[in-house]
């Protein structure tokens, strides 16, 4: 059951709400360098009082939108994993994720860890973050696929499907990687069917 | 046989090659937007004069740093392609990409590629340089790994492994990630062995 909240707790939520959905558009559009809390307010339509009491820095606004996305990419896993179908069902995972591999929670992220990458203040914040969405995309791995990653390699297989993943998220940054995307998919799909170890 | 150069085009080329290692160092040290033509000239100890006679933008300089060390890390592959051992060998080679995909090179391009992502002009200049790297890596990891990708799924799996190692290359930007790396390699190179067709 959720909270019940108050007409101000609730406006409060929907501000925030609304301040991390356009820090995540600034970050898929204008990039890092590009994303400033000036701009995201004005995108929000939220004062730039109310915004730096809630963030008041850049690094926050933009821990906390990456956060709230991943949230909202599990629950769009857990829809997905209900709807899989029994025959072609790992072909049918792997698009699952490669969907997200694609998706506005993936260049966000990009762009975070791209940033963090040069700036040891910002790669101590986001190191945690980055643990802990690689071990749980790692689970809803698993899980989609539906093996034990104790037998066999199944636990490095899940692990390369991801970086295979990661890697073809970043090579649909640049350009339309759909067609090229599919045949990938299509051998490591096979592949997967002859090499994981189901009990 | 090298062109025989007079004094005048020695230093000139010394001096283009010291600004296009500067770019690199600039890049992999300080990303993007920490690159300027003002710090690479100062770090090159090349005059700004000289410097905007060669490369009048931070565009040509970077694109130009990018592609001489995509030239340089041909150079290394074909040396690495004749120390490859017989027993082993495919592991081997994947070591030897590995080592491709966290190196400065790998490093300085993903700076370049996330920058393109959100600026569509520097995208239009990148996306052939981008093409052309992916296409002769695809054609070194079919020499490296002796095959012939006109059979089975070959092209689709030596594509894999390179979207696997951009994926690895990522992960290994915010922190060290051999451990990790060396095990998913090891059942990488198990599977293409069962899988790649060889004559």
């Amino acid at each position: 059951m959720s909270p019940v909240r108050t007409p101000q707790a609730e406006r409060t939520a929907a501000m925030r709400l609304r301040l991390m959905e356009a820090t995540v558009e600034c970050l898929v559009e204008l990039g890092w360098s590009g994303t400033s809390t000036t701009v995201v307010s004005q995108r929000a339509g939220v004062s730039r009082g109310a915004q730096l009491h809630h963030f008041p820095t850049k690094q926050a606004l933009v821990l906390a939108a990456v956060e709230h996305l991943a949230e909202r990419r599990r629950e769009t896993l857990t829809d997905a994993a209900a709807a899989l179908p029994e025959h072609g069902r790992t072909r049918a995972v792997l698009d699952v994720l490669a969907a997200q591999f694609t998706s506005p929670v993936f260049f966000a992220a990009l762009e975070l860890w791209v940033a963090a990458r040069t700036d040891p203040e910002l790669r101590e914040a986001v190191a945690p973050l980055e643990r802990r969405m690689g071990r749980e995309t790692h689970a809803h791995a698993l899980h989609l696929l539906d093996v034990d990653e104790a037998r066999g390699a199944n636990r490095a297989l899940v692990q390369a499907t991801l970086d295979l993943l990661r890697g073809l998220g970043l090579a649909a940054s640049l350009s339309d990687d759909t067609a090229r995307r599919d045949v990938v998919l299509d051998a490591w799909a096979l592949t997967l069917e002859t090499q994981l170890e189901r009990s």
